[in-house]
């Protein structure tokens, strides 16, 4: 059995981190309601430190540390916003940071690092590769690996966002988290169900990159085939500890094309008028598709994040 | 003397538009105070309803008719943001809007007109030719002219956004404002001297469209020579009502070249994930260039709108 954070654990990180996170507003749109049939609450973790809810874990992780651990500085591998928060996290807590990044990682992303005198390490796009460069660091500089999701601290932090989400919109029916490595969906699943054991709670992921949907109905870890995906932030494969947590609370993992998730992401750009990040649309893409549905539903959304080039939309040619 | 609404005006118009528009919230951005050497609160009418703050004006005026002239409708003359806030307003109270447009209008801001239903009118992109298609409809149809800006309804209604951001950000020393035809610009300088008369109100507009900043010096309206900037919503040239209220109330406009408004567009999309217009980013662009300067000041924009085509992004060639 993986370990996993409880609900106590969850509000013990939103104590914990709470001088170092905002609790960023929940926006919502008529127009989008009326398309989608439902009442959608977003929770704009675009507006979050660094730019993403990645914040929270990454927070959690470094703050939970013993100083005597700290001060051998973190390391983690990331596409992007996972590093960024732990360079943000670890430079409140004035420690050393190394992020291991594939050398396709966009722009945007790479200078959210470097902002926060974290370190970068470049690595071929592989696991394995990033693996062995972030043991590397480890053994020669005696840093903790902070993993982006498979890891209790990292967990409890991304649950906190919907501890606020459901403080702030009193009797929602439904909370919908995109899925990448599942931290985000397995914290909002764990802090959903244990304050309200009847909410309903999904996944969202893009159909090129549905390996959570088929661990989900198979109940063991499915390979991840080459993700071509825009959600860059959704290229990871489950842990056995996330798809533990997937498991025991949540309730179904619906599938978004990219068509859907560039219409959705423009969507929320035009009528919400914020910058979201395409993983962020994946939620309102798989309920604009129909592989999510709750009719007439209260369904809260977690906006993962607004970290992209600006330069290259992906409704441009 | 020109009439123009007093503090009580803009009071009672708060009151009498409650129902139609949002209490949009106040943003701000570490990073973007850093780079300014001041706070900055992001007064943001970007979420708006029809995505501007020209709802507010709009909702006032329309809501301001008698029974017996709203029956017949209302027309304007608008290259977008306020003819849809017309439409809207309109559409709210159940009577006819025709709005009359450049052709040349952006595509969003003409569907933003069209989804409430009114009726567009092409001209060509000379005041001559819309106000002649204006008169046009008010003789075929006994519909009241809503102007854009030239109404002391219209200016009212405008600085409401600026009693709620004195009410949300208490202790502010300054206000900035954009300026086209200065219906904003002067609804702000009124609210804002009529609760603070210590306050400072500046206004912004660009360098190619600076014909308010010369008015304001010579006192006097100073013609609009071809008016080539993004800043599409400020391609306005003052009315006599307006330059009133700017020479009895506010303390100077700076302008900003394009490159900086281009500039300080982006940096607002990217550091605070929020979709402005070019109009809006004009104060942060005045700022940059050191045009408009306070330093250490708690400093309020009014961001005017966030409606612009996605397809075609300024810092894109």
């Amino acid at each position: 059995m993986q370990d996993l954070p409880d609900l106590a654990a969850i509000v013990a990180a939103q104590g914990r981190i709470a001088p170092h996170v905002h609790r960023t507003p929940v926006l919502s749109c008529h127009s989008i309601d009326a398309e989608v049939g439902a009442r959608l609450f977003f929770k704009c973790e675009n507006f979050q430190k660094v730019g993403a809810f990645k914040a929270r874990g990454a927070s959690n992780a470094v703050f939970s540390l013993t100083d005597d651990d700290a001060r051998h500085g973190v390391v983690t591998h990331s596409s992007g916003n996972h590093g960024a928060a732990l360079a943000y996290a670890a430079a409140r807590r004035g420690v050393a940071a190394w992020v291991v990044m594939p050398e396709n990682a966009p722009r945007a992303k790479q200078e959210n690092v470097r902002r926060f005198g974290a370190a970068i390490r470049y690595c071929a796009p592989t696991i394995p590769a990033r693996s062995e460069a972030c043991a590397v660091i480890e053994r020669e500089t005696g840093a903790t690996l902070i993993h982006p999701y498979d890891d209790v601290r990292v967990i409890a932090g991304q649950g906190t966002a919907t501890l606020e989400l459901l403080a702030q919109v009193p009797g929602l029916d439904v909370v919908i988290a995109p899925v990448g490595g599942g931290g985000l969906l397995s914290g909002t699943a764990i802090a959903a169900k244990g304050l309200f054991p009847g909410i309903r709670v999904f996944g969202a992921e893009p159909a090129n990159a549905d390996d959570a949907a088929r661990s989900l109905r198979s109940g063991r870890i499915e390979p991840l085939a080459a993700a071509t995906t825009i959600a860059d932030g959704l290229r990871a494969s489950l842990a056995e500890r996330t798809l533990a947590a997937f498991i025991a609370h949540v309730d179904i993992i619906g599938t978004a094309s990219e068509d859907h998730i560039v219409r959705a992401m423009r969507m929320i750009w035009e009528r919400m008028k914020i910058v979201v990040e395409p993983s962020a649309a994946v939620p309102l893409a798989a309920l604009l598709e129909g592989t999510l549905s709750a009719p007439g539903a209260a369904i809260g959304i977690v906006v993962t994040g607004g970290n992209l080039d600006l330069d290259r939309l992906p409704w441009q040619a």
